[in-house]
């Protein structure tokens, strides 16, 4: 996906603009969707934190690894401080960015899914003093509403997802196991442009296991008079489909087939 | 990787036995590959916490969704709190599980880079006044010593990474993506026995993009006289391995040449 340059300055206008009634002063933000969403940087979690800091009247600061520094090269109106490969001075480059912030914040929110307890650690060396709240009200209000890109991102995770299953389901063979299938899915997401890190990882589950909500995918062989079921979905530029499906593999029972119907009615519902 | 149930209860006794000198009272883990190690538990992260608590003179408590109990059927001494699927109500979950500790701790043992702020935060509303400091000199120092099925577990996981990397070159075509390639090496990774969650994502880089030490999967295509570098691992029972491996597509000019044999060195002093 690509985005005009404007769309992250303008994401980053109406942050600052909700702000004061959730009670914050800024935001600080791991590596990940929300990253890209105020700034088009595009960074996966590692061991080494990427971490950015969004307040009113000021370019967005981020602090990440020296030898990443080239992926904020062709980012507008950033400042960027960097650290080398000895973590005994990655709190230093934390406070050093904390620095470069024009008032010191006294409430900042913070993503609880995305943001750990290391990259929360430097925060709190940086700002002692600052409390660290959830941002999780103030994104979703923010993310609400969605402008024709995203739109499009969205109905793009869908349909690469969809087009995916339909190329694995033809693949399935009885015998194959629940691992074996789930690696011919993110095979097919990937040659049909799913970006590297899935939403979540795939479950396959068949027979019993289809019956558990959240299986993870095991080695048990697809049986004939099996329910197989897909749990997954595709990310296109930090935008995710969740989907599930049912099949039948070969003839079931009279049994499975009242569930089986059921499963139907759900999946139509839309269950995650 | 199947080990027997006293494994599990022997790590523990010695995680006990380190504690005092780490200054720490408890350790309180999230889902993944410390939760197994200690308790055969297999959990990964998701949007609902799982976090287990140990402590000395009595057996593991965890925390987790009522959904996912099934999970913990077959494993032995072990206390456990369930929450249902409204957040609300998650805090007081977690509070049930801590006032099942003998003793309140003051000093818990966090792993900074699995933990996210959300467990912390419940941690902090359940154990009001701890602190909660690095686990992880506690946990090197446990797992630095290997015992037979461990090793047995990494030279598996060196042996999938390998076997899927040679199924991939051999497929690897002009005019092919990075992202496309990717998803072939996954495919082989779990066709061999690799777990679902994979110790980080493949990098696969191309001509320019594999002098980025930490390039992410683009859409560039493989050209002739590119050269195409591996970074890449495989997972078994929480045992990662990490391998990288540099290719010449066709011939390549002079100076790369020159270039391919450094590369060529420090993969054999084998660079992460």
């Amino acid at each position: 996906m690509t985005t005009d340059a404007s769309v992250f300055a303008s994401r980053r206008e109406k942050l600052n603009s909700l702000l004061p009634q959730q009670g914050l002063d800024a935001v600080a933000l791991n590596a990940g969707p929300m990253q890209t969403y105020f700034t088009d940087l595009h960074f996966h979690l590692m061991e080494r934190p990427v971490v950015v800091f969004l307040m009113p009247n000021q370019f967005p600061i981020i602090v990440l690894p020296e030898f990443e520094k080239g992926k904020t090269e062709g980012i507008k109106d950033l400042t960027v401080v960097t650290y080398g490969e000895d973590p005994a001075l990655w709190q230093e480059s934390f406070s050093r960015a904390a620095a470069e912030l024009i008032a010191p914040p006294k409430r900042i929110g913070v993503e609880g899914l995305r943001m750990r307890v290391m990259e929360l650690r430097y925060l709190e060396g940086a700002l002692p003093g600052a409390k660290f709240e959830q941002a999780e009200p103030l994104i979703a209000q923010l993310r609400m509403h969605k402008d024709e890109a995203e739109i499009d991102a969205m109905q793009k995770a869908v349909e690469i997802a969809e087009a995916a299953l339909e190329a694995t389901v033809t693949k399935v063979k009885i015998g194959m196991t629940e691992r074996e299938i789930s690696g011919i899915l993110i095979q097919n997401l990937y040659t049909r442009g799913c970006d590297p890190e899935l939403p979540f990882l795939p479950i396959i589950a068949a027979g019993a296991n289809s019956a558990n909500p959240h299986a993870t995918v095991s080695d048990r062989k697809v049986q004939k008079g099996d329910l197989l079921l897909f749990d997954w979905g595709a990310n296109v530029g930090g935008y995710f489909s969740d989907l599930t499906r049912t099949f039948a593999v070969g003839e079931i029972d009279e049994e499975l087939k009242r569930i089986y119907e059921i499963v139907k009615l759900a999946n139509q519902a839309g269950r995650d």
